[in-house]
This record gives C-alpha cells, structure tokens and sequence, in this order.
C-alpha cells in the first residue's frame, strides 16, 4: 500500500516520482484510487489538455516535442501522455525520436509518460482520465495526450480533450483512412505536418473539401485551421501554439471550455461505474450460481434474459433487461 | 409489434421469412427478445455451430460456400450468419462469389444471413450469440459463423464456436497477422486454404511451429488439424468436414461439447447483464444529475469515484466502485 497523503502532497510539489507512482496505481486499476482522487480533486481543473491523433508515420510525436520545445520556452510546465504504444515515449523510438525526447528527459519542467492498460475491464477509456487528473493536480499547465488515430477508444480519448489535433501527413491517403477511422469529426484544428514534401498543399485542400471548411458559418462559430508543419526543423510549430491559444480563448470566451470539462467528466464517471459494475459481474460470472445459470440456458431449461435477471438480482436489485 | 408467439413457431416450420423477422428484432435490440428468447429456449442446444474466421482475402465466404454444399448433399439444413461486413453475404461481393452463393439462394434447406450491429451497445458480442440462438431454434443442424480475424469482438465471437476455424492463405504475411489479432490460439482446427498457390507448405510449415503442434501432448487431447485446400474448386472440402465431425466427435465423447455450450451461454448471459447496466447509464447520464454531478466533478468540489457511486445508487443500490 502507498501512503497517499504523501504521494499526493509530493505530486503536488512536482516531484515526478510521486507523479509517476500516482499513475501507476491508475494503471494498476488500485483500490487506493479512490483515496487518491479524492485527495486530488481540489487542485484539478486548471491544465489546459491538448490531445494529438493521427495514422502512424504522421509524425506525432516530433511534433509533441516541438509543442513541449513550444511550451517550455513560455515558462510552462509540461506533460505528455502517451497512449499510444507505439509512440517513442512508449518505448518503441526510432532512434531520432528518442534523441529528440531525451532534450526534454532532464529538463524539470517536463514529465512524460507512457500507459498501458490492455489487461484492465476498463482499457484506456477508463485510465486515461484518471491519469491526466493526475498530472493536472501535479500543477503541470499543459498536458499533451498522444495517441494513435486507430481504434474506438483512442479516438474517444482525443476526442475528449480541451482541444483535438488531428494530424496528417501528405502522401498518405491519410485523409481516406482518417475519415474510415472517425478521426477527422473530432478535431479542432488540423495539421498538415512534412510540409515540406510533395502534396502537403493537395493534403490541405482534400481536407478543406471533406470537412466543408469552405462552407458558410455561424457567426463565432469555430472554424477548424488547417495548421501546416516540419515539426522535425521546428517549422510552423509557433502558428501551432497560436492555433491551439486561440482556440483556447474562444472556448473560454464562450463557455464551451467548461461545458466539454463537464461533458468530459461525466464520461468519466459513467466509465467507472460501468467498469464497477462489469468486474462485478464478471467476479460473479467465475461463481457456481452462474455456472449453474449458464447450465440451464445451454440446456434450453432458461432463456438468457431470465438468467441476466437472475444475474443482476445480484449485482444491481431493481433492475430490468430488455434491451 | 410483432406476433412473437406466430413468429417462433413460424421460425420452427422453418419459414425464412419468420427467422428473418427474429433476428432483424435481435439486430434492433427489441425489447420483445425477452419473450422472443422464452419462447425459443426449449427449442435451442441442437445445432453445430462453426466459426470461420481469418483476414480478409484468404477465402472465408469460398470456404463457407462450400462447407454448405457439402453439407447440403448429406442431408442437413445449414444456415449461414455473416458477421464480417466485408462480406458477399453482406452485400460486399464479387461477382464470382456471388454466383457462387445465389447456387443457395434457391436451396429451402440453407438461410444465409449478415449482420450488423454496429450501432447497438453491446455491439456483435451481444447480437451474434442470440441470433445463432434463433437458427438453432429454427431447426438448422449446421450454423456457419463468418467473421472477419479484426476487431476483439469479431474474435470473441469466432470463440464461442463449438467448432472454431482459421483460414489462412500462402503468400500472405497471415501467421504474422493471425498471431496480433490472436486469432492462432482460438483454432480448433486450421485450414490453408488456396494450396495450390506458391507458398502452401510454407505457410503451413509456419503455422505448425508457431502452434507447437509437434511438441508432445497428453494422450486424449486435441491436436488441431492443419487442412489444406483449394475452397473455389471443391478441393480438400470433404477432409475439412471430416475434420469437424472428427472435432466434434471429440468434443461429446470427452464432455467438452457440453462445457463450451455451458461457457458460451454464461458469456451471453454476462454480456445482456452488462449491456443492460450500460444502457440504464447512459440513460441517467442524459439525467439532469448527473450533470450537476459531472459540473462538481469539472469544478474539483467532488471525485469522480464518489460522482460514480451516485450514480450508480440510482442503477444498482448498494454497489461499490473502487477498481
């Protein structure tokens, strides 16, 4: 067991063991998460939580660390979070990467940190909240949540940042596979990174075309920029940072900042209850009852409604199926 | 409303019509299932369920085309349910395999069928079990399940077989690729199918060692068959339905036939449980409280741990979140 008090009070002093203690016990789905969040709530809600998607090869995480480069240079405290295991943070660098990120591994001001949470009910959906609570409530200013711009939950989790980066490289018939993917609804400002490389300009009008960023609208509705880059030569990472900063005023101009915290917040809670109920429900799934259940409806004896009732009678009283 | 009572006995005349209905109400989560699955209940634990499973390309639909015809010509009544949506069966065809289908589209002893759920909560994992439940009800012998080897569910699914298949074509890159979905290990039995390519034996070779079908192993278990074939010209189809019926033979004599039906019934059971939960969640969160308790969440005045017990207090008293 952790001594949480102290964890907490460490994390708030920014020493990045404790932080990185804190997320491994998100990580390792702990009992003592409960104690943790409660002790961190208070000083949650001041990050500002930027989330970076795109294919693989776009060049996300060159541009995580131009934006950190970015920040660090504002005198702010910076923290990225990469859920996506393929990222250089998780491990599997090129050697480029790992040279770039490491500028950052001994500047105090900067903490990053890799998850991996496939073992647990909840997967992604439910740690990666938990885990930007942390850093939040650690006093970094602004977190960066990577991740890979393939699978349902990862989109969610960009989805639910302040503000969503999508990234797209030219050349790529990126567009095409990040419309299948569902990533390219989510983002509130676009980057067209390597845009130095033939197409780049043919990448940006495809993208203006499918998201119908010619259209007429709404006066002070958000108009998503297309922001394009060299993240690697530091190319166009400043319009990047005035990019995200506008967007982040108008957000807070117009109330939407805190209503997507809320809206983030309530998938959160949603996500642990849920998770709650399944493991127990899958605790009672190893039990003889179930075993005995599962019997009669492979026998034809119970129809599985009856017996997902019974179930539930035990985990949730009061509660119907039916759909 | 549907006629639920005429519907189910129409369905066990056998009348497509009627099985069609049935599992167009499983595919829009109709909250007549309940008494829909009642009333199949007695009817259901006759059919041999098979999954087919493996990437796109290797010659799924081919291969279920002519496991059908094969077991057309001894006599049984076969349904197909195609749970790929890059299936002919879903309409994705190609002329060739069109052709090749429409042979049983005048056939009253087969049903074909594609599903899609995408939209509905619990997804494939729900749906695909409780429309198997309906053709085994409708008195088919032999239920063919087509997956495409993507996607968790689309495995889970394949897994639940009594029989689970994997086919694999040479030249492929396939036992790489099976092996990240976790396809390999859910093989009761392997097919190579278009062996008279280049690459056949390798392929098989390969697959052989990553399997460790040739390490010893304790007497009376199941080594899984490797089959070759050549699925579009009929080739090695009959070795892979005495495959089956070899597995399946297996499976009664040593009582395994029976635990698999008892473990799928208890993952369907577990999965209408949990979806129903879910669904009574999501309800709520479009509740006004759980909105005030997202904006306390947002404003750090309270955890998302002690919001989600709030909520849950709603759904199932007495429940406890904490992992």
């Amino acid at each position: 067991m952790q001594d949480v008090p102290a964890l907490v009070a460490q994390a708030r002093q920014g020493r990045p063991r404790a932080v990185a203690r804190l997320i491994s016990l998100v990580e390792g789905a702990s009992p003592q998460l409960r104690d943790v969040m409660a002790a961190l709530a208070p000083f949650t809600g001041n990050a500002y939580v930027v989330g970076l998607t795109g294919s693989p090869g776009v060049g996300k995480s060159t541009t995580t660390s131009a934006l950190v480069s970015a920040y660090r240079a504002a005198g702010k405290r910076v923290a990225v979070l990469a859920v996506d295991p393929s990222s250089p943070f998780s491990g599997g660098a090129l050697l480029g990467d790992r040279i770039r990120m490491s500028d950052h591994a001994s500047d105090p001001g900067v903490y990053i940190r890799s998850m991996a949470t496939r073992g647990h009910l909840g997967g992604l959906a439910w740690a990666a909240p938990q885990a930007i609570r942390v850093l939040d409530a650690a006093g970094f200013d602004v977190v960066l949540v990577e991740t890979v711009g393939v699978g349902q939950s990862e989109v969610e989790i960009a989805a639910q940042a302040d503000t969503s980066v999508v990234l797209l490289a030219p050349g790529m018939g990126d567009g095409v596979q990040a419309a299948k993917a569902g990533i390219l609804e989510i983002g509130d400002l676009y980057v067209v990174n390597k845009a130095d490389r033939d197409g780049a300009d043919a990448t940006a009008r495809e993208l203006n075309h499918m998201l119908g960023l010619g259209e007429a609208r709404a006066a002070g509705d958000w108009r998503p920029p297309i922001v394009k880059t060299v993240a690697a030569k530091g190319v166009g990472v400043d319009e990047l940072v005035g990019a995200l900063e506008k967007h982040r005023g108008w957000m807070e101009e117009r109330g939407v900042l805190g209503e997507r915290r809320a809206a983030r917040a309530a998938r959160e809670i949603e996500t642990i209850a849920v998770t709650a109920l399944r493991s127990r429900i899958a605790d009672l799934a190893g039990d003889a009852r179930t075993g005995v259940l599962a019997g009669r409806v492979a026998a034809g004896e119970l129809s599985p409604y009856a017996a997902a009732d019974a179930l539930l009678a035990a985990v949730a009283p009061g509660t119907v199926t039916g759909a």
